[in-house]
């Protein structure tokens, strides 16, 4: 059994953004030699998302809207979490988008369907923050 | 460490609509060979869910019904995602109901709770789709 | 490939509560023995969460009305699923929370970052319940 381990730092300058990382897991798969078996992504802060979706800018701001109409970010006070933080909301938003993803690897690479793409989401960002990826085969 | 790979399509013919998988991927097992590791199954259309719940058509109504309060099909202009296609709800369903399941096999078996049933959940059918499963272990 | 299974019985004597499951989990992976690879913990019933967040109680009771306000326990007739049951809320609830997490491991550890913690989520309790946790690496 062969294993890669990363953890990839990122600085969103903005308190929510969606930012690709399709590239940099596929350079990982690469750098792993694994041909066949599972790739972990994952956020490390409670605050973030790594998720699958479409690489189409309409859709990402269609889960903006919507991640605000579920769970919104004001007035603060809605939520007991936001006694010396102000980031409740964005724990509910992640809990929406999910922690992690799993995606095999076939034939020494991401084994996806046509349109999915690999995204981070920071929901509360200014600040550095990190996501793991652990890939696992032979 | 053995693995198996394989693609599943799944042809449905309405636009929504919750289909078993249990029994395909039970199969799927067996075929492995692998006594004791973990079962991948996703989709592999970000508009398509994979998920596990009951297999109770009370239920499967109860899951329709609320998507369409969280995430409304119509009108089709609310989302901009919507320009050239009409699935921009299909996305954000496909978020709450999550787009994969891992489910560990021990013995030979999916290890699983007494209720527990794999499920295929189409949110923009009337074509061809693919879902994937991909199994490790020893 | 070493692996390690234990499924691991709670009975929660409320409806609904947030338990860390943190430090059995980490017993569990000391015990494995594994310095490298995939630690899986999730339910076994689908009226239940295992999810990773903030270890923190005012979050907690955020989460307790998110989800009533997403997914309302009462009144129990709004639910088709409740016919000879009164937990169609749960299966919804849980669907928002997750069923499952993994975890890589690194170093023999769990590898999360600062506040990672894992907690199972009971929504339909006062009943013995399951999780499972699978192990697999080297």
């Amino acid at each position: 059994m062969k294993t890669l381990t990363k953890e990839i730092w990122k600085n969103i300058s903005k308190r929510r953004e969606i930012v690709s990382i399709h590239s940099e897991v596929e350079a990982l798969v690469r750098e792993s030699d694994i041909r066949d078996g599972l790739c972990y992504v994952g956020a490390m802060h409670i605050t973030a998302s790594v998720f699958i979706n479409d690489n189409e800018p309409g859709l990402h701001s269609d889960f903006e809207h919507w991640l605000e109409r579920l769970a919104p970010e004001k007035p603060y006070e809605q939520y007991a979490h936001n006694g010396f933080e102000d980031n409740g909301d964005a724990h509910l938003k992640r809990t929406i988008m999910g922690r992690e993803v799993v995606v095999p690897i076939t034939d020494g690479k991401l084994h996806l369907g046509p349109w999915e793409h690999i995204f981070y989401y920071e929901m509360d960002g200014k600040r550095k923050k990190r996501l793991l990826v652990k890939i696992i085969g032979k």
